[in-house]
């Protein structure tokens, strides 16, 4: 590579799995900031908030309230994206008009949850126990189950779940309590059949799977991975866009969130804790993120089992400080993603934090 | 479509250009907002702002300082994402290595400018006058033109020029100056070449344009017209994204910005004033987006100059008034992106808006 410099010449780098490319421009995160800054993160908050909607023991939005739950609570979305009844759209595409060329659509039905990840108000998943982390990921795993049961057995609109968590208000999260979402669609959603595209042209061209691959070329480089334990990789991907983007992947084939045995599941547990201790001891903040799991369709046929692999994304805004965050506007929506600093350079800091002891304990 | 109703019903609709899908929730509009609000636009900005980087006469962020400009003024990005002059990267691709297979890259020079559209600090675009705003798109004609020269006369490394505007804070604007930038690189952005893809495959299809098509259909169907001239039509598209996104598209075939004659030019400058009119009535604010231009590469061949076509997108994040906008997070990162109403109801609010009194002028 001659005297090309990767912490400060400019580079596109390619991403496999959503075949798309991001513009990398190391030099640039020294310009000054005069645009919108974020609140930083409130100290004192209560344990329990009686006004909050997803508290123990208290009243929802569309009225309803919740039981005096003690661990992992799941309810359906008050505000569901999809339904489960509603009628189905039934198009006739095969006459040549300019409609049929251009304009294509399908009814969507399903069904949302609010994961409410502890009855505790004023924490988050770093200040949660490992023990109480494992929890979560055993709710995430029975939803999972009782969603591909109740497809089988009661013939529900539910093809594919899709598990995240919006956090913070950067990341337009409007309640406080911690908590996620899982919304489960009859349809396989864009991103995720994007990925398994990726994946089975991988393999045709490779004789492998693209995640198995890649886990072992981490694993050689080394120079992206923030942390790891026996069964997951936590790595900047080469091809991160948000400055501290991160991927959890399972280091062998693992293709739905509810076939992790109990030492993975414990082992997820670490990796949540970890990582979300680290993103807040970065700039001493609750770290706000999108994350989300991608993983096999409910009631996957042998096909679609093979071509999934577990993995999470963390998708974080923060840039330089508790206030000071990357924005994907212009240039990055209308031409493409566009980062101000390497993986390499963002994964040395992550892996250099403490992992363990939350910055809020030393205050 | 039976009893399936478009406005209560949710569905998925496909964006041809980009080969990709988006959730359509349109019952959703209804649910309480706790969350993040944008702070609304600030009344009294004065018309001269002496500790502005971008004001007539001010010194600028890296020393250097700008001429008493009368007009619209561009000068280089002091922090340029892309440079002139850096090592070309070599890459040698050839062996099957782990490597080879995943991590891609590119080196990438090129230049980025900051485009002033007006001396005065406190204006925008709806409050510059038509002749204002033809003399900016008069100097993006320019700098079409200058960069295509210098990359044909002077070896520059320019391939595509991505015109763009950031306005507001909320998308990540740093200065409230009236101002636009345009990153040239020598390489065509992700967005535009999944473009020009989706043009080549509707073309081998249907022996036509896709946006030749789609501004037929479009004028047939009406109900995501916002507003017409005789060179300009101005859509909601079928498959818009952002709350009110919309696509300003030629009529007839135009290649590149650079190609508009003197009509064109003024009934461009018409829809730039008439549609951020209409936006900042919508909530009675000085309304967010990030707008750009998609067009021919620089020094097209005939190909290329075949396959483009002029239009520019506006994507702005308001959903329901000033204060409370649509986050594309968590479900539309991780699975597909989603929105709370019809691109038909969101092309109704606005086609309905005045278009030629800004709100200010009323107060
Ligand atoms: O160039 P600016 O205005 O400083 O910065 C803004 O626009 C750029 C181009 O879309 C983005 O990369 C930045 O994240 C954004 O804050
Ligand atoms: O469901 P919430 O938390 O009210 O809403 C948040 O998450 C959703 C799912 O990612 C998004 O569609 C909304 O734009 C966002 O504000």
């Amino acid at each position: 590579t001659g005297d090309f410099d990767f912490t400060d010449h400019s580079h596109r780098r390619y991403n496999p799995l959503t075949d798309s490319w991001i513009l990398v421009s190391p030099h640039r995160a020294k310009r000054p900031w005069l645009g919108q800054q974020e609140t930083a993160s409130k100290p004192d908050i209560p344990e329990y908030d009686p006004k909050c909607f997803l508290c123990p023991g208290n009243h929802r939005a569309t009225g309803g309230s919740n039981p005096q739950y003690e661990s992992t609570y799941i309810f359906q979305n008050d505000y569901a994206a999809v339904k489960e009844e509603q009628p189905v759209l039934k198009a006739d595409n095969s006459e040549d008009t300019l409609r049929n060329r251009l304009f294509h659509v399908q009814s969507v039905r399903g069904n949302c949850f609010v994961i409410c990840f502890s009855p505790k108000h004023n924490v988050t998943l770093p200040l949660m126990s490992v023990p109480e982390l494992t929890e979560v990921v055993g709710a995430w795993q029975g939803l999972y189950n009782d969603l591909a049961k109740k497809a089988r057995e009661e013939a529900k609109p539910f093809k594919y779940l899709q598990i995240f968590e919006n956090k913070g208000t950067a990341m337009g999260c409007s309640n406080l309590h911690p908590h996620g979402q899982a919304w489960c669609l009859e349809t396989v959603p864009s991103e995720v059949s994007q990925e398994f595209k990726s994946f089975d042209k991988y393999h045709a061209a490779h004789n492998t799977h693209l995640l198995a691959d890649y886990v072992k070329l981490e694993m050689e480089e080394k120079s992206r991975i923030v942390f790891e334990n026996d069964s997951f990789l936590v790595v900047v991907p080469y091809w991160a866009v948000w400055p501290f983007e991160t991927m959890v992947v399972s280091r062998t084939k693992v293709a739905n969130i509810a076939q992790l045995d109990d030492k993975q599941k414990k082992d997820l547990a670490i990796v949540l804790k970890t990582l979300t201790t680290k993103y807040d001891n970065l700039f001493e903040t609750s770290f706000p993120y999108s994350m989300g799991i991608h993983q096999a369709p409910l009631n996957a046929t042998q096909e679609e089992l093979d071509r999934s692999w577990l993995h999470l994304h963390f998708y974080p805004p923060l840039l330089r400080s508790a206030t000071v965050r990357k924005f994907l506007v212009g240039f990055e929506l209308l031409g493409e993603p566009q980062r101000d600093l390497t993986a390499e350079q963002a994964a040395e800091r992550l892996r250099k934090l403490d992992g363990e002891t939350h910055y809020t304990k030393n205050l």
